[in-house]
């Protein structure tokens, strides 16, 4: 369901054992059902029993455990939960970033650059930057994450793509439907990617997904793709409205999805939609960051009553960072989310985009799945962008 | 003349003995005479005799040494110069920053309850605090910084601010004229600070500084202050023009200053005086994210014949960042400059801000401050904005 642990070393030992956390500053429980906003408690504490929270409240009150944590003051949240990157590749594309910042246009064409470096790795070296990617999201407090496919673009190159995903999260995401690869016809391409494709790819993946956008599919195709899935048993996820307005997000409205991504360039209709549905906009900011977009209208989105998480995106093309912290603070400063939105966004916004009710929250029965800051408040992420806050991962009850 | 070593344990030994750093994937020298543009040499190696670099170029032609060093193949870069701080403080503005985000104005006034902050801590506490930020700041890469004064405000409390900056560097700035403390005159306040305030102040400092801004100190005000300095054997430095067009900038070219600092709000005057005078544009991009205010034209700056360094700022109010790597990203991304530029701001910029000619540069007879980037070119930087990418830091020589 998760990442996977790469350490189990630290103070804590025994799965049975129950663990206090205490003397935590600010405790962003995230609890949106609780008496304080996103259940923000001060001067806290948190007890494990079983890898998941089984107690949270002020330290005063903190009943006895087998064992306990001083966390000194500092701030704790949840784990984030990324629900939307794309490590699974080969190469990289520092050129074309650098090209675009200078002022050439993005387009989806430069993934088939990393297709083609992809189709030539070996699963080891592909593996190896999923792990090196894993592990650098783990240390800036990333506990869960979704990971596509996509860059394979054959039935072979798919099907490995998620072999090799599956063993660093059960979240992931066949996108056969990323762009059509050179030398096919869209059409050809679509009955592949829902034919023999999907055969290939089905068993390792949760997920399909298609970008939904001129240069890539359009909504019948896409729709074609999610709905050959889910006949397959898996659940859609949809790239909409990335680079222009269009008929994505609408599509996955229709569709019931738990979340559309991207969402950059919406229209009235399409809040409308979104606020009726209750489908979630996923959001990532590190886009128009390293595209040099105009960011989406996350105030208005919240003001409209839709429901947002935020995620990475990770990917060599459009947004190479893997940081959720800086995610945050774009959010912040570009989207118009107070602090404590961005991060709610980051972490149940995310859970709730991938139907997991077992992370992104610090509630009795969730996973302890925590990140300790060294800040007295979840604010510091956004009150210090780029420092590196993150002091403490927790998965399950134990530190990484 | 730069922060202290944390720790000189590391496989380097003996101050005498040469190294030579080999398999570097991109060597960014920052030489600006060279015949690659930054002096950026592929595939190269660098050589290192008593913490000073003695030989940078191709590694098949690398001399030999006493010891070797394998750099993976990853990038190394001179060590960032901050030449744009203000770390002794005490207390926190998080609230102010929220507040800030969700629409309130920055003014420069919240600096008063970060003074009041300051003259109530104890020198132990002062201290731990700017251990910590110059900690942080060296695992970013900065290996020089320049630390202001200026929350104290009294001639106690600027000297005692000096003197614990003064234990971190030798780049100390006596900022008395930073604002108008609540319960004096200004033309009062410019008497004590240059009078009884700058001799207490100037046996720990090397520089001047002074706000000048409205709401702060007007041109004829900052004039008498770097007077005055300068008649007490420090050097000038100003901000200038942050939050509007002002006198500033003209005033610090007059007076011959090595840099002016902030630049927000530039004339087409001030833009040529700049040029024809040679003074540094030393910009903050982390205050423009952190106020949500417009960014510096740094493109318009080079293309106009400016010489630009880029700097932290980092402080409790305008910015509170103290990362070197999220304002190369920001410079590239918010301000036009490419990689190389914003890496050369941020390296030789901050040195020539800073009169340095020993450190900036990894060219021979510089002192051996570099930085191990996790990646295989400088401009990872910003194509991977917010990853921690910093790998190593080395500072004369030898990994911290």
């Amino acid at each position: 369901m998760t990442v996977p642990t790469e350490s189990t070393s630290g103070p804590i030992s025994g799965s049975g054992a129950s663990v206090a956390v205490t003397n935590i500053g600010e405790l962003f429980t995230g609890d949106l059902l609780a008496d304080t906003p996103y259940g923000v408690i001060s001067d806290a504490a948190l007890v494990i029993e079983g890898g998941h929270v089984a107690w949270t409240g002020p330290r005063a009150r903190c009943p006895a455990a087998d064992t306990s944590y001083d966390a000194g003051g500092r701030a704790v949240l949840p784990g984030f939960v990324d629900s939307h990157s794309h490590l699974v590749f080969a190469g990289e594309r520092s050129g074309e970033f650098a090209a675009r910042m200078a002022g050439a246009a993005y387009s989806a064409g430069g993934i088939r650059s990393t297709v083609a470096a992809t189709r030539a790795a070996s699963d080891e070296q592909l593996h190896a930057r999923v792990a090196g990617l894993v592990g650098e999201m783990i240390r800036q407090g990333t506990t869960t994450v979704e990971i596509k496919s996509g860059y394979g673009l054959t039935a072979h190159d798919e099907q490995r793509s998620l072999a090799i995903a599956r063993q660093f999260t059960d979240e992931t995401t066949f996108l056969g439907a990323h762009v059509v690869p050179d030398g096919i016809a869209v059409e050809d391409y679509v009955e592949l990617v829902t034919g023999p494709m999907l055969a290939a790819a089905a068993p390792y993946a949760r997920w399909i997904d298609a970008f939904c956008e001129v240069g890539a599919f359009d909504a019948d195709q896409a729709r074609r793709v999610l709905e050959a899935g889910a006949a397959a048993g898996l659940r859609g996820r949809l790239h909409a409205n990335q680079l222009g307005p269009g008929p994505g997000v609408q599509l996955g409205v229709e569709l019931g999805l738990l979340a559309v991504e991207h969402c950059t360039h919406l229209t009235a209709a399409d809040v409308a939609a979104l606020r009726d549905s209750g489908t979630i906009a996923t959001l990532l900011p590190g886009v128009e960051f390293s595209t040099r977009q105009p960011y989406p209208d996350a105030r208005g989105l919240l003001d409209g009553g839709v429901r947002i998480a935020l995620a990475s995106d990770c990917n060599p093309g459009s947004c190479f960072t893997s940081s959720m912290p800086l995610c945050v603070a774009l959010a912040v400063r570009e989207m118009g989310m107070t602090p404590a939105e961005a991060v709610s966004a980051a972490t149940l916004g995310g859970a709730d985009a991938l139907g997991r009710i077992d992370v992104g929250a610090l509630v009795p029965g969730r996973r302890a799945d925590l990140v300790i800051l060294d800040a007295p408040s979840h604010s510091y992420l956004a009150y210090r962008p780029g420092v590196p806050l993150v002091a403490s991962v927790w998965r399950s009850g134990r530190p990484t």
